[in-house]
């Protein structure tokens, strides 16, 4: 059965791809898995019918057969889990995986938001200079702690995971702060996670919906 | 065989049960599971022999056997996983309360944490006056979103899972500041997770470290 997404009718960021749903697209690349989605509007996803799939009037959602999900950390686990590739196959690997996912969106995601969140609405402020560097050094600590538990690795526990799809599409909302660059194991673990064939045919897919070219 | 948890080996709430290994002695009692514990303190958390466990310099953590594991998402959904009590047995209603466990770690945690941050940390500047409504107005928006969803069930998707333990653990961050009393079926359902038997015996454990009365 075709599972359905939804995504956002008008990109927020052009086409970037850091929307959530993007998450999604590229799990179900990975595992091979094809997908319709349906484009949602900003004034729809507030409407009882979207807050019935999803409380919090976000995207994505995820409809397969009679599972409605929301949250892409539970989409992504849930695809993980009914197709190989995104877990490894022993129970203990299989168990750290999944605990980088939540690592991922429970202890790097939250900083990395807080501080572009000051960038888009409170630059104007008048204590915008004085809180950034603040914001900047927690999100300094977290990029230093994981540039330290990746080390030269290529991937965070053995082979690529939904751990590491998760914490890159956290590091990816950094790109415009340049932060990352700072920690070249990091940049570099970005950039090779990127180049993956999947993340690129997700990533054109996304982009479609911004330019009309589908 | 027993998994041992680290915790502060001083509470920095002073055995309010708002650190993070509260959630995990609440999901260790829920499915009867014992435990042991290994207390650490601020300092031997940043040092090598922690961060091997714990790349981020923080508890929980969680041995057993050859497992090590970090982040409460992921131990606690290791529990759920290989005890019974914490998912329900349908395939559909274990990824909903899956996704539940997401949801409350990276939909309403954030704002929640970034609201008692600011109230620790921001009282004493000049931008705290008119920061705060605009926090409080964030975390307003989740609770309405969660009251509305919950409406007058006693839990968030049938019977009591790991989606409910994780989701009052959040909500139980906003206590000082009183705001969920303002949805009343969201302070009812605090309480009711409160006055499970596992809670109170998880609350005593880790009360008990601070009195110093084992």
């Amino acid at each position: 059965m075709t599972p359905t997404i939804t995504a956002f009718e008008k990109s927020p960021d052009r086409g970037k791809g850091l929307a959530r749903d993007m998450r999604v697209r590229w799990a179900l690349e990975e595992v091979g898995q094809p997908y319709d989605v349906r484009l949602v509007s900003f004034e729809t996803m507030k409407k009882p019918a979207h807050l019935a799939l999803q409380p919090f009037g976000q995207i994505p959602t995820y409809e397969e057969g009679g599972l409605v999900l929301f949250e892409s950390g539970g989409i992504i686990l849930h695809i993980a889990e009914h197709h190989a590739g995104l877990l490894p196959d022993d129970a203990n690997g299989r168990a750290r995986a999944i605990a980088w996912m939540f690592a991922a969106l429970s202890t790097m995601e939250p900083p990395i938001v807080e501080h572009g969140m000051s960038l888009l609405f409170e630059r104007d402020k008048s204590w915008y200079e004085q809180r950034q560097p603040m914001l900047e050094d927690r999100v300094r600590k977290r990029l230093a702690a994981l540039s330290n538990r990746l080390d030269d690795a290529d991937w965070l526990d053995g082979a690529f995971s939904a751990g590491d799809l998760m914490m890159v599409s956290v590091l990816q909302r950094l790109r415009s702060s340049g932060l990352v660059n700072d920690y070249p194991n990091l940049a570099a673990y970005v950039a090779r996670a990127e180049a993956r064939p999947a993340y690129q045919r997700a990533f054109a897919a996304q982009l479609a919906v911004f330019t009309g070219k589908q």
